[in-house]
């Protein structure tokens, strides 16, 4: 069996020989940079939110992204189509719940959304937090109730699962200086997701992925300006050795 | 008393300390170099024009930031909400009436708003002028009648007041080759606006704070794809001695 | 007369004399991107696509881009009014219809556009052979059907009109790991209709300057993050005897 960062390193590749088509309804602040952050993956980003148009370009996709940023009427309504498509086809889809901390509207739609079992929720501390109705310190029985994983992100990104926590120790502090990085992280996480069985896993390799590459970058540059065309380069150049001897992951016991 | 440039750094330093939240209504060609902007100055930017949800946001913010770039049904009803509960809450918010020199549906919405005394209303000559009734030189009863400050940008920033105008004469021209430069200098004096007691004041401080940095972004790249991350990052670099001794304010004498 | 590649330096000076405005209605994911470009050339982009206001920006425009991402209701109708204006005005209109392989909406309604006449039709190979009825390996039929210039762009783009045809062998393959590129190429191409007659030729002359561009950013940066500023930098700064001197042009000699 291997480690998490040899599958993480396994997964770059795939998703480079694949290129997996992700389709992401996500927020206007984020579309560029998300789409931009995929190609440079190795994806294939897409991003109608038209709910006529939707459903065929989920139907040919391999994985989805539902950004909850910057709602309207259509996005509300192509979120819906999305998920209804994704679940007949069999494909994940990673929801993020963009402020919800900030937003009793959006704290109600997402817990409708929660009720669709998504693969993956991946938000920082604040919004995950606000969507758990337990004050309990983990989120197992949260996963167990929603079938899904979590992905807490920040300083050190939290992945759990019903059955499974570990920790992701990658990453640098000017990725909280750019626009959308955090959204950017749920469609890497999404494309991991197109590409293997096991959603924990796929999460924490995409976070380790990002996080890597972040660290590479702010190596170069430190400020948030010329950081992101670095991230991206490094994004692009990555080889599968190098991510995975840089990785740092930190499985949890249980209790 | 201090002179305006020393003011200028300390609210760079308030903000950077209390890292204000600004809501952003603003276009979609904007959106995203805007929060770059404000997270490089210290800022924290929201962009939601939900108007189910504006007002949650608006609320827990400190300045609010109203563009009105490729309007919509939505940001139109955005746009009310949020004036209203910035009105209510006592908040600060900067018009933006980007080409409303090209557009009469644009500057009869733009009279409208101006009805609610924006705290501060900046744009070009061109869009400034564009709103005036008379055709006297200055701003003075423009700002008078509508309880408002206006910042004309361009190759000099002219500020006015009913009753104080001044000249910032930072800045390079490659800023004028980047889309959205305009919607995020409007963004940066909503976020002093939301540090600061007196308008004028935080209007100069915003765009001195603006033009000195790309000034020496430009110093080292004067093309518009480099200075844009160099740009960023001076923002995000700066000192306030730097910002203050870099700073070319001249007060101008009322007639 | 001037050979196609004397033409291009020629056009690319007027368009830094005289600033054509182009208005664009153009996917949410592609605005940013697409102004920027726009302006580095020397054109003055527009974006709204508020159906209201797109009259009086189209009127005042010199060339129009109707691009066919992200669509929504307030786009589709503003579509159909700057199509109007344009014919009205005599303005010519360059459709990309982006992923119209994809989406079975987006066909219809690109087949219903198509009736209008566009100058230039731009897309990849896939999307334009979506658009042919017949299988013929050329655009000659296509074109004089539709009284339009085909472009389609990739490793060698490919250049149709009723009468002629020929390649561009300029670009370089990081161009397709930047998101929006093929719609910036669809914005060039409508600056270059907007200062000549000859359609055929000012789409040849847009497509040289990104594909010589292209190769001068990717020549300093071959990674698609530090890619674009460079690209946006030699956008701005190359002399019209580079130009000539880099492109690649053959003429096809039509059956």
């Amino acid at each position: 069996m291997n480690g998490i960062e040899e599958t993480a390193g396994e997964l770059l590749s795939i998703i480079r020989r694949d290129c997996p088509k992700v389709h992401c309804i996500t927020n206007t602040v984020a579309e560029t940079f998300t789409a931009n952050v995929l190609l440079a993956l190795g994806a294939v980003p897409s991003m109608t939110a038209h709910p006529d148009e939707v459903g065929a370009f989920v139907t040919s996709a391999h994985g989805v992204l539902i950004n909850l940023g910057t709602p309207d009427e259509q996005r509300n309504t192509a979120n819906a189509v999305a998920i209804d498509v994704a679940e007949a086809e069999g494909l994940p889809w990673v929801l993020d719940p963009v402020f919800v901390d900030r937003s009793p509207v959006r704290l109600e739609r997402t817990r409708e959304l929660l009720m669709r079992a998504p693969a993956v929720v991946r938000g920082n501390a604040g919004e995950l937090n606000a969507l758990k109705h337990e004050s309990a310190d983990g989120f197992a029985k949260f996963c167990s109730d929603y079938n899904t994983v979590t992905a807490s992100t920040g300083e050190v990104d939290w992945i759990e699962s019903a059955g499974r926590a570990g920790l992701v120790n990658n990453g640098h502090p000017v990725m909280t200086r750019v626009t959308a990085m955090g959204c950017a992280m749920s469609a890497v996480v999404a494309a991991f997701c197109a590409v293997h069985e096991d959603m924990f896993e796929a999460a924490v390799c995409g976070l380790l992925t990002i996080g890597v590459c972040g660290e590479l970058a702010a190596a170069q540059h430190s400020g948030p300006g010329r950081f992101v065309p670095a991230f991206l380069d490094r994004l692009a150049e990555i080889e599968d050795a190098e991510l995975k001897a840089a990785a740092r992951y930190s499985e949890l016991v249980m209790a």
